[in-house]
């Protein structure tokens, strides 16, 4: 199984964080972002989309960080990480988009800006991290994780653009129960860093 | 089972049309958008976000069309409409996503400029929908439905901010095979339109 990967993608890291923590092992693939590969044959054609990551795992070919991860949830996980009734699914699910729009838009643009120079809006992927962070530090605070009694692959979905967000000038201080869920993501067996978390 | 609804939003428009493909009855609680409703208590206790659609099922509250159409299916509809295998539920994620992020921040935010008045950058709307929709009509050149054989939640999800694309000033003409899945989605029986559509 092999994961076309770029280290400093909080997206790609999404999938290395979660298949350490459930104990899946994982092929990386580096891609060379810099110069383009991901634009290029041989990944255009894994992915018409241009972006990172793709998971090939024989016959099946992915795109999208979020698909990937439920993915492996169900094929290659304990089924913990991803409740199989439909409340429980659900209730990850609703992470799940968070995690492709509002956490993407808000602070992983916010990073993409200042670390990556990407010639996006700041001001609104400021204002749009203004709007979800007090949504999500609300939610944590009576709760240790986003979307059941434990850790999920929806607090993998969402963890690495909050960890990263100090990379976008995005300040977490203003939210501790946000911040205890990031110390509480960074203590769980098998967790994995990277660059900047 | 209630669905705290918004007529002319294509966002509770998913909810409805899946379950009237799926012969899911479903009770149409209608929000006062305009007045705020949905900024104030009762529903703004069942959703903090402050955004429609939000199901209620028994015990179980779900904002996120996504997500409601993930419980919707799982719990109240045949497999045919999510597969439950792995790869089959993954490539239906994958649309779940591009729905959440790339329909709703393109054709989705274009549309509420030119219609409902939101001081969104619409340049930035129509650059997004000018990425995606080749990229959509590419995947449809050879396949009936987005995810699966046959209809799935995907394209469900997918559907409504496409078929009011032309709301936002978004021109669907260079894209027939787009408009082709438009049409096949507008014959499934028990379709179901809305304003616009």
């Amino acid at each position: 199984m092999t994961l076309h990967d770029l280290e400093l993608s909080g997206n790609c890291y999404k999938v290395r964080l979660f298949a350490a923590l459930a104990g899946i092992p994982l092929q990386l693939a580096p891609v060379d972002f810099l110069a383009g590969a991901h634009q290029r044959p041989p990944v255009i054609d894994l992915n018409p989309w241009g972006e990172l990551p793709v998971l090939v795992d024989g016959e099946v070919v992915l795109r999208d960080s979020q698909a990937i991860l439920v993915y492996l949830a169900l094929r290659h996980a304990a089924p913990q990480w991803l409740p199989r009734e439909p409340a429980g699914m659900a209730a990850v699910m609703q992470w799940l988009s968070t995690a492709a729009n509002e956490v993407q838009n808000g602070p992983c643009a916010a990073r993409l800006v200042d670390k990556f120079g990407y010639a996006l809006d700041k001001a609104d992927t400021l204002r749009r991290s203004a709007r979800i962070l007090p949504l999500i530090d609300a939610h944590l605070a009576h709760r240790d994780w986003l979307a059941a009694p434990q850790a999920t692959i929806a607090d993998c979905a969402v963890f690495p653009y909050l960890a990263l967000a100090h990379e976008g000038g995005v300040d977490l201080a203003p939210y501790p129960h946000l911040r205890g869920w990031i110390g509480r993501v960074k203590a769980l067996p098998g967790f994995l860093p990277m660059p900047g978390v």
